[in-house]
Parts: structure tokens; sequence; C-alpha cells
């Protein structure tokens, strides 16, 4: 924990979610670990499965960001290309990494399948890169510069994501207090502007919501200072009973999930 | 329909999003409804609520692609900069619009409730805007060069969503014929990547899952012409079969949508 602000980014490559026909579950594992860690979020990118496209949102995000995450592309197939496209961004020849040379070729003789050439292709990696281990199913991610290159299967990115959160460096913690209400945004939109006014260093956001028939507001600060944090979700209180509401105590990990705000 | 290819973009506005603390639901929605319409989404973006991000963002993408649509950030709160940010980007002032302001005044009689000066924001659009219908809760989303703005919340999005798509330029649509089969990406991949190279016009994607104690891969390819699309579904069964598989039909609507690719 230091007073640092980390910063990051995450690329997730491929044609299957621009589609529709795969759902992307990654970004809200990972968004929730990154926030707890003290790393914050910055961008989002999705991109095609063309090199040239991952290469310049690479480019740009690796330069801006302390971290950049990637999922999706690094399996044996004809269209991972997700390798190819991180070495070509920083100019790297692609080679076979020895050490996950060593890891599928004790996993393919343990489960007694023929370790071919396709699934060599799971072993290579930018020339000097570091691996993420991968506990589900061998085939490693792995890191060159800031970039941090990790699988799109869910089950597969959120073990990477676990691997690799205790080895980075972790920011301060910006720490959330919600409270909801039945009144609608319209309502305390003018004393919420006069509070998030007197309070810069608190981010307040306001989150409407639909929910069985009934709508209402999730009022959400954020911030590293705790005590104005405190302070700050006190006012926000009484400005909704001063605006004729009850507060109701939001717990920032169930209020808002199903509605993206408005 | 038509042969031509129209493109577009994705613009996610949204702390919340990047938090973790609200988990997305609109991206796979606009996915699916925009390859039904013929649409490519080619990038999705997700940036903070800060006007120099989103003024970045659109400009980048709007310059790039035939259409670019956003979600959140047009309600009546401090927090909600989105009208603000797409004036900016573009050099337009920032107006009441009279037909929004229409709408809402009825809005807000009928109900009874006070229309103040921050619902009155949610009227306000850059000048020249052109609105898009919000038959859910009556505050309009807005057309302003090729950006189309909408709300955050989904049962909103969605609604403006299919007040929008009739009145786009439809490209031609991608077809995709989607086979499964219980054999591991290492197995089908070098055969595959041959079936690739021979029809360069057709997008082949390779997906493994992971379901309940058994995996698989699920085959997608993609395409306009049906009949060379159909011709290469039928090789793809074939080489499943001459790998020892069975080919498992998958209606692509079904398949592969908990798990992103890897």
């Amino acid at each position: 924990m230091s007073d640092e602000t980390v910063t990051s980014a995450f690329l997730i490559i491929g044609n299957e979610i621009l589609s529709g026909r795969t759902k992307d579950k990654n970004l809200g594992f990972l968004a929730e670990k990154l926030t707890e860690a003290g790393i914050r979020l910055s961008e989002v990118r999705v991109v095609r499965d063309e090199e040239g496209e991952i290469v310049d949102a690479l480019r740009a995000l690796s330069e801006r960001y302390t971290y950049v995450f990637t999922s999706g592309g690094i399996g044996p197939t004809h269209d991972d290309i997700t390798c190819a496209s991180v070495a070509a961004a920083f100019g790297l020849p692609v080679i076979r990494h020895p050490e996950a040379m060593r890891r599928l070729t004790v996993h393919y003789a343990t489960i007694g399948r023929e370790f071919n050439e396709a699934r060599k292709k799971m072993a290579e990696t930018p020339e000097g890169a570091t691996l993420i281990d991968n506990p589900v199913s061998t085939a490693p991610g792995f890191i060159v510069e800031n970039v941090h290159v990790m699988a799109g299967v869910p089950s597969v990115f959120q073990a990477m994501v676990l691997e690799l959160l205790p080895k980075l460096k972790h920011g301060t913690k910006v720490q959330s207090r919600a409270v909801s209400c039945t009144l609608g945004e319209g309502v305390v939109a003018e004393a919420l502007g006069e509070i998030q006014g007197r309070y810069p260093a608190i981010e307040i956001g306001s989150y409407p919501y639909f929910r069985a028939g009934y709508f209402g507001t999730t009022l959400v600060a954020r911030g590293t200072d705790i005590p104005v944090l405190e302070e700050v979700a006190d006012e926000i209180r009484r400005m909704i009973r001063e605006k004729g509401g009850e507060p109701i105590e939001a717990r920032p990990e169930e209020e808002g999930k199903e509605a993206n705000a408005g």
C-alpha cells in the first residue's frame, strides 16, 4: 500500500465479443479485483483479432498506464494472434519459451496426449517474457514490459489474475460509501452537486435504477480519505432526508449491479 | 441491405463500470443487434467520466467508423457530462433542445412533478442535434454527426437502440455457422488452419469451453456468402470426424456464451 496512483487498462481481444456471440465476463471480475488492490482501471478497449488493431491499442495503452492487461487469443489455433501482436508492438522476436515448453511437455505426458506443433504454439512468447502461471490448464500467460497477457476463457483468466495480482504494485485503495433512496435523480441533483462542489477530493456518482416496478437512485462517494468519505456519506444522508426521502444503506457490492448508470 | 460494409464503435462512459461496481449489460445487447442489422461492431472503449477522455475517444472513433454509439452520462446530476463532452468534441454550443423541452414539460406535468433546473439538463443537446426517442422514461438521447448518444440504464439503452436501428444504414449481414466437438483446440488447430487458408473470405474462429467437468471446442465460420459458408461448415464437420470426434450442431445463439474465447 502506498500513496502512489497506479493506473491500468484492459484490452479484450476477440471478434466473438464484438459480434455479440460471447458475452464478456472478464471485465467485471478484473475491475473488482483491481479496485480491491488499489489499482485504478482507467480505460478498456475491445478490438478485433487483427494484428494492426491489437498493436495500435497495445502501444497507446502501454505508454499511458502503469499496467496493461489483455485477455484472449493465446490458444493454439490460427486465430490466436495475441503473442505475435505483442511481439510486433515491442519489436521482439517470438520464441518458444523454455520453461513454458517444459511445463507443457510434462502436462501432455501426464494426460497422455501428443504435444504436437499446434500445442507448442502455446509455449510461444515474445523474447524475454516472464510467464504468468496457469493453475487451471497449464498453458501460461506472459508479461512483456508492462503488458500482462492472459487467456480469454473466464476460469483461466480469473486464475491468472489471482496469480498475478500479489506481484503488482498496489496504490492507495479507493474506498466507497453508497447510500440509496427512492427519490429520483432530478430531486437530489442540485443538492448533490453542491456537496460535490464542497468536497473536490471525493468523487460522487449518481446511479438511477429501475427494479421490479419501482425506481430510485444510489449515490456513491469514492475516495481514499476515510474520515472525509464518512463525512460526505453523512451529508448525503442528511440531504436525502431534507428532500423528503429516507436513506437506505447500500452495500456497494450489492447495489446497482443490475443497471448501468444513466 | 446493401453490399457496403457499415462499421461502428461503442463508447461506454462511466466510472462505475471501470470500478467493477456496475457490470455492463449494454455491450452484449448492442453487439447482437448490430450483427443482426449487418452493422459491424469494430471497436469498444470504456472511459471514465472525464471530459478530456470522452472527447479524445469520440474524436478518434467518430473519424474512423460509420457510426459511434455511446451509453451513459445523460442524466440530471453533476457527474453526467456526456452532452458537454460531445459538444466540446464537435465545437458546438450546448442548448436546451425545444422538442426535448416540450416532451419533458408534458412528462413532468403528467406525473405531477416539478420540471426543475436539474431535470431541464436532460433537455440539453449540442446545437443541431436530432433526438432519439425514449419510450421508457421520456428524456431523449440525441445524434450529432455520426455519434448516437444513449442512456446507460439498460432498459432505456435497449429501447433507444431499438428505436434507432431501423433508421440506420444496414450493410450486408454477416452470417455464421457454428459446429462444436469434444476435441481440444490442439487436436483441430492444424487442420482448421488449413481450411482457413483455403477460404480467405470466411473468418473461422475457434472457441474452447469448459462446462460442468468436460471441455470442448466450438468452431464458428462467419461470412456473407451463404453457399461458401455451408461448404466451410461441411469441411469443418468432415475434419472433426477425421480427428476422431463427432460434430455437434451448435446454435450460435446458445453456444459459447458462458465462456470468453481463449
